[in-house]
């Protein structure tokens, strides 16, 4: 086995909950380099059968809405009140090019990343959400085998990390910041319609206008279509800091699984986002393939000039530069 | 030339507008025979440079909401009163299989479909959006070619065939009915987001309940970002049986078109129509060779089987997958 990588011995230590074999795992899932792929593929399927037991929660929000202190709150309420093994990871497609990075500096979430019943892991910095999505979905994988019962998956409020992330765990929170109408405007496109709960944040420092956007998103997630007939996305106020309304937070929470596992809807959400899961992978790698296939890279350009230029047809140009790649079929 | 194809007769006889001509160059379009297209292709590269002249306006709306008789209204006010030629088109992928579809009925539009400044096609009965879009794209170069200056691109108001109609013209109109609080909940899914106008119908019917639609639409348009910082999506009332509105509603997508054109975003949307279609028609085409190959069709049940008892990671069963139809290149 080179570079050291025993996958027995990987698989024993993150079933023994040994930070050191889970972080060597985490490694060989995000790695880039084929073969550390395949030996990750190999102990992932020795690690599913003990796989799948934790509550799966997504945490989405702007920049500067508070997220890493909410989730270090979240974390230790979790760990100290209700005795839960807490992992914490997080997708930021956006964390290998910026370098500012949500979670980047580990020490703003001080007590949690010392506390031995949490496992806190920053984004992979792959730089492409495709990339980041797989680890992070393979990285829960290794998080329930070893045990951890609860999982955060953190994502910022920008992009498509946000669907990403919705389409990989068990419920969708969406932390907002009170303001008066103009600053709602900055919603991003779906966000809503994705979320499971909206959460108001920093109720601590905001009067006023906390009961006005309370309002304002309960009436925005009214005109929307509930994902489904048994839960409608309630919204609440909290406040990261101070604790306050967190308790209270993750009671809806509890009762979502509650009704969620009752109607069945739990384990169905979970196998249709495997097979949707599977064919985003499959359409994603099949491009990427096509993409850089050196054919192809010689003729796009030249169509999409054609194209700008409306010197011919879009079905003119599509037929063009696939013969060639499909020909070699 | 078989089938009676001729295509520099084809391309006389649009030119000068013929009917005849006109309806055979559609048929062609559609047609999903291989020769055909080709013809097609050849003719519609020959119709390029005549065409991109009219204003193009998607039209959307639920059944019910009264989308026949608007566009009858809208299209005779364009034709009586502003001198247009206006081709009216339908993008329903629905209407292939159930047979109610819109336009399916020619009666509908009473008046309209015996004007011989108009043109009323109902929508290609392909079943496959890819391919009625498609269609409909290659239809609106030969409606320009034919000198139509008006081109109203109706769609129904369910599914991925609103984004496809957007994507397709330079004013995206929604319609929509009043109704109170729990009907405002059947707005589907980002419906909101691709309107450049939303307009609430059957004024002439609705008394108080106009007032509170138009006050919803307009805060839940307020919530969401603007696609163009020159343009904020306005929502009107008006009724098409009476017309009542009709002509305020015109001059707002004048208006629209004034500043998208003097701004310079009319000429860049539609390079970016342009370029958005091919790749996804790269996408679309790619994946359907790989969906159709004998091989991946042997293998996919067996793996979506094994996903769905969670016997093995989703990246292990695309690497399957992919393997055998990728090494083939």
């Amino acid at each position: 086995m080179p570079d050291g990588f025993d996958i027995d011995r990987l698989f024993d230590g993150i079933r023994a909950r040994q930070t050191a074999a889970i972080g060597r795992a985490i490694t060989l899932v995000e790695s880039r380099n084929i073969q550390h792929q395949a030996y990750a593929q190999d102990l992932l399927n020795k690690l599913l059968p003990y796989a799948g037991d934790s509550l799966r929660v997504g945490i989405s929000g702007v920049p500067g809405v508070g997220k890493s202190t909410f989730v270090e709150t979240l974390g230790s309420y979790l760990i100290e009140e209700k005795s839960h093994k807490v992992a914490v990871l997080a997708v930021d497609p956006s964390s290998g090019r910026s370098g500012g990075s949500i979670m980047g500096d580990k020490t703003r979430m001080d007590s949690l990343s010392i506390n031995p019943d949490a496992f806190i892991r920053p984004s992979p910095s792959s730089g492409v959400l495709g990339g980041v999505a797989r680890a992070t979905r393979e990285t829960i994988i290794i998080m329930e085998a070893a045990r951890y019962d609860i999982v955060l998956v953190e994502t910022v409020g920008t992009g498509q990390s946000e669907t990403s992330v919705a389409d990989m765990v068990d419920f969708f929170l969406v932390l907002m910041l009170p303001g008066a109408g103009d600053e709602l405007q900055g919603i991003k496109k779906g966000i809503l319609e994705l979320a499971d709960m909206v959460a108001v944040n920093k109720s601590d420092v905001y009067g006023d206008k906390l009961k006005h956007a309370v309002r304002a998103y309960k009436s925005a997630l009214h005109i929307m279509a509930d994902a489904s007939q048994h839960w409608h996305p309630p919204v609440v106020s909290c406040s990261g800091l101070t604790a306050n309304g967190v308790p209270e937070l993750w009671d809806r929470i509890q009762k979502h699984k509650k009704i969620m596992t009752e109607c069945g809807e739990h384990t169905k959400r979970r196998k249709n986002q495997r097979l949707k899961w599977l064919h985003a992978q499959l359409s994603d790698q099949l491009l990427q393939h096509f993409y850089n296939d050196p054919q192809t890279k010689a003729i796009l350009p030249e169509m999409e000039t054609a194209l700008m230029k409306n010197d011919l047809t879009v079905s003119t140009a599509t037929a063009k530069i696939l013969s060639q790649y499909i020909n070699k079929n």
